[in-house]
C-alpha cells in the first residue's frame, strides 16, 4: 500500500478510538480523512461505532457521499457532512462529526461558545452555529441526510475550524487529523469551563484575537510540534491503539 | 424454547446489563418485556440488581403482578409499574423503571423536561409528571406498592413514552426493548443538557413537534434501522454481554 | 471468635471498601461499629485508607478514644467522633465520618440539606450543621481532636441520622451498618439533586414528614428487608469484597 | 546514587503518576523537585506525558531552564516556570504546573478562589492570579516561554503556595513534594465546592486565617505527619506506582 494512504488510514482508525475513549463520540459520531492520493475522495469507516473501528472498516467515498470500489457495507447516514466540507474547503484534510453534550447548550440558546482556555485556542474567537431548520424547515430529522444539507452546513462553517449544529452536535475541520481531534476534545473542555465561569456573573477574559493567532500560526499547536504530538501519543496510549502509531522520528518534530 | 420467547428473555437480560453499565440503574430499577406468546404476562428478573441479572433470573408475572409457574423467588416490590402499563397500553412491549439522578430535579420543581437534543427526540415535547401524593396522600413510601397505584401511574403516562415519578424516578414504555432502553439513557442526557442550557437564561430551541414526529415515525430511530441497532450493539459490548445478542442478519436492517 | 464479633468485623471491613468504591471516602474518612459484646467499645481500623482495610486492621477502642488490648498502631486522629456518638446515642451501632464533596456546599452556606429523593429518605426533613468554631473558636484545625469536641458534635447530632460538619464533612449514625452506609451514600446523591433542583428557582417538593416516617419505620429500608440487603450486596460486589459477606439465609429477609 | 538524590527522583516520578491518575494533569503539565545536592538545579522529566514518566526520563536543568549533563532530549517548553520559582523562593523544594479545569473559571473572571474546605487549607485565604498579558501584551502564546516570563510569574506567586495563571492553569510551590501534590489536588476540589456553594447566593463560611494557620504550622498536614503520608501512599497505590515508595519507617512519622 502507498505509505501516505497507509498513514491516512492509520490516523482515521486512531482518531476513532481516541474520540471514543475521550467521550467525544459514543455509538454515534464519525471521523474521516481526505484521501491523500485522490483529493476528491475521503476515507471513513462504514457504519460502525467508533470504539470498534479497525483498518478493515475504512471505506472510500466520493465527495457526494457515494461509497466507491463497489463497497456494499452500510455507510453512515450523515457522511454528507464530510463530503461537503472537503468539497468546499480545499485546505481541509480531516473532519470530525460528534455530539459532545457539554457543547450542546451553546447550540440551542444563542449563547456564543468562545475560546477562553489556552488549550482550546483553535476553536477561536467565534464559533458559528448552523441550524438545519433555517433552510430546511422544522420537519427534518435534524440529520444531514443529503449533499444539499451538507453544503449548507459547510457554508456556515466557512473558514472556521468548528461549527455547532443546533440541537445536534459539532462539525470540525482542520488541515491535519491531529488538529481536528484536538479541536473536538478541547471544544468540550472549553464549553465546561465557559459554562462554569458564566455562573459567576462577571466579565470573562476570553482569549484575544492576538492570542488565538499566535497559537494558530505554526506555533506550539501545529501538528508537527513536539507538544501536540505528545498529546496525540498520550491519547492513543490511553485508547489502547498505540500500536497503530507510525514509527516516530523525533528529529522531524520541532522541539517546542 | 420458542424462538420468540428466547429472544425476549435475551433482550431483558441485555437491557438490564446495559442500563446498569450506563448508570441508569444501580441496585434499584428494573426492566421487563411483555411475554411474546402470552400477552397477559410479562418477563422480569426476580429481585436482583440489574448488573447481575442472567437468563435464569427471569420470571413470569401476570399483569396484576403475581409471579407465575409457582416461582417462589422474591419479586421486585414495584413490579406493579410494569403490569399496569402492559394492561393499559396494548402497544407497549417493554418497560423500564429507574431513578437516573439527572432527571429527578425535573420531577420535584414543576420545571418541564422536554426534548432539546436530537438523540433524545423520543422523549417528546411533553413529559408528564406523576406524583403519588396527588391521589394516595403524603404518607406513602413513594413506591408503587400495589396495582391501584400502578394503574394511576399508567393513566398519567397515557400515550407518552416516558413519565417522571415525583421525588422518585421514571417509567418508560415502548413498542420494543431497544427503544425503551434508548428513552431511558437519553432522558438522562437530555436532562443534563437542558439544565445546563437553562443556566444561560435565554430562550431555548427545543425540538419542534415536526422534528419529533419525523424522528418517531419509522425513521432513523426505529428499532429495525441500522443506526439504532448500532447503539444497542455498542452498549451490549460495553456492558460485556454481547454474547447474548442474537445472530445478526444485516439484511433485515434498513441501512439508514 | 464469637460469631457476633466476627460479623461486626466483617461489616466494618465491607463498609470501608464500599464507601471507598462509591467515592464517599478517599484516603480520609472512617467507619466503625459498636462492639457487639462490649457496648463500651467500638471497632475501627487503625489509620489506614479505607480502600485498603482488611480484617487484620481492625482495632478496639474505648469510648474515650483510647486503643485497647495494647494496640500500638496509630489510630485515626478523629476517632473521638465515633466514641462520643456511641457514648451519647445508645441506639447507635455504626458510625461513618466522611467528606463527600457534594455535601460540603450545604455545610458552609446555611442552605439546609433536606431529603427530596425517595432513596435518601433516611437523611430526613432536617439535617443539623455543626461548626467547630461555635464553641472552640476560629483557631482550630477543624478536626475533632479530643473527646470534648466529639461530645459537642454528638450533641448537635442529637437523635438525627446525619449531621454536617462545617467546612469539613459529615457524621452519620444508625442502628445498623447497612443503614449508615446507605445514609452516607445517599446524602451525596440527595445533595447533587437538590443543588440541581434549586437552580430552577422554583418551589421544591421535598419529602414530607409522613413520607420520611413511612420509610423509616421498619419499612422498605430497614436492614432486614430484601430491598436494602440487595443494595448492600451490590455495593460489596462492585467493591470486590463480596467474599466477606456472610452466608445469606434468604428466609430471614422480609421479601418486600 | 546518593540516597537523597535517589529519593528526590522517586518522588518526582511518583508525583507525575499521581497527578495524572487524579486528573490534575493529562498530556500537559509537569512537576519538578529542587536537586537535593545542587540547589541551583532542578529535576524534571523531559517532554513526556506525566502518566508515562519513569526514573529514566528525569533530567537536570539549571535555574535558567537549560538542560544539563549534555542531555539532548526535548525539554518541556514551559520549564521556566520551575526555574524561576526555585530562583526566587529558596524555601521551595517542589513545583507543579497544571491545568485543572475546575480552577480555570476563577482565573478568567476576577472571582477569588479561596479555601473553604478543611482539606484544602493549604491554598490559603488568598490565591493570586497572574495574567501574562499584563506585562507581555495580548499577542503571546499564553505559555511561559522564557525566564523573564517565569520571573514575572514567580513575583506574582510571592510567598503563597499557589497562583492561578489566567486562561491557562496553576503553579504550586511548597517545601516538600508531598505538600505540593496535595495543593494541586485539593485546589481542584476546593474550586468545585466553592462554585457549587456560590450558586446558593448566600454568605459563605470560608476558612479563617486562624484555621489556615493552625493547619499550616507543622500540624496535621505537614509532610512528616501520619495523616498526610497516608494520602500520599493511597494516591501512589491507586496510580500503580507504590513500588517506587521508599521503605517506610513508621517511627519517623508523627502519629497525628
Amino acid at each position: 500500500m502507498d505509505p501516505k494512504l497507509d498513514l491516512a488510514i492509520r490516523e482515521v482508525v486512531i482518531a476513532n478510538r481516541i474520540l471514543a475513549h475521550e467521550n467525544i463520540v459514543d455509538a454515534s459520531g464519525h471521523v474521516s480523512a481526505r484521501h491523500p492520493l485522490h483529493p476528491d475522495r475521503f476515507l471513513i469507516s462504514w457504519s460502525r461505532s467508533p470504539e470498534h473501528v479497525t483498518r478493515e472498516d475504512i471505506m472510500e467515498c466520493s465527495l457526494d457521499g457515494s461509497p466507491l470500489n463497489g463497497d456494499k457495507r452500510p455507510p453512515y447516514k450523515e457522511r454528507f457532512i464530510h463530503g461537503a466540507i472537503y468539497e468546499t474547503r480545499l485546505d481541509v484534510k480531516a473532519v470530525v462529526h460528534a455530539h459532545p453534550e457539554e457543547v450542546l447548550p451553546f447550540s440551542v440558546t444563542g449563547e456564543p461558545l468562545r475560546a477562553l482556555i489556552s488549550s482550546a485556542s483553535m476553536i477561536g474567537t467565534h464559533v458559528p452555529v448552523w441550524d438545519i431548520a433555517d433552510k430546511f424547515g422544522d420537519e427534518t430529522s435534524l440529520l444531514v441526510e443529503n449533499i444539499e444539507q451538507g453544503r449548507d452546513l459547510a457554508k456556515c462553517l466557512g473558514n472556521y475550524n468548528l461549527t455547532l449544529m443546533a440541537a445536534h452536535g459539532i462539525a470540525a475541520a482542520c488541515p491535519t487529523m491531529i488538529e481536528v481531534v484536538r479541536v473536538a476534545v478541547y471544544a468540550a473542555r472549553n464549553a465546561r469551563v465557559q459554562m462554569a465561569a458564566m455562573q459567576f456573573g462577571k466579565k470573562i477574559r476570553f482569549l484575544s484575537e492576538g492570542e488565538v493567532n499566535v497559537r494558530g500560526a505554526g506555533g506550539y499547536f501545529a501538528a508537527d510540534s513536539h507538544g501536540i504530538y505528545r498529546a496525540w501519543e498520550y491519547w492513543a496510549l490511553r485508547a489502547g491503539c498505540a500500536d497503530l502509531l507510525p514509527e516516530r522520528d523525533e528529529s522531524t518534530l520541532r522541539t517546542i
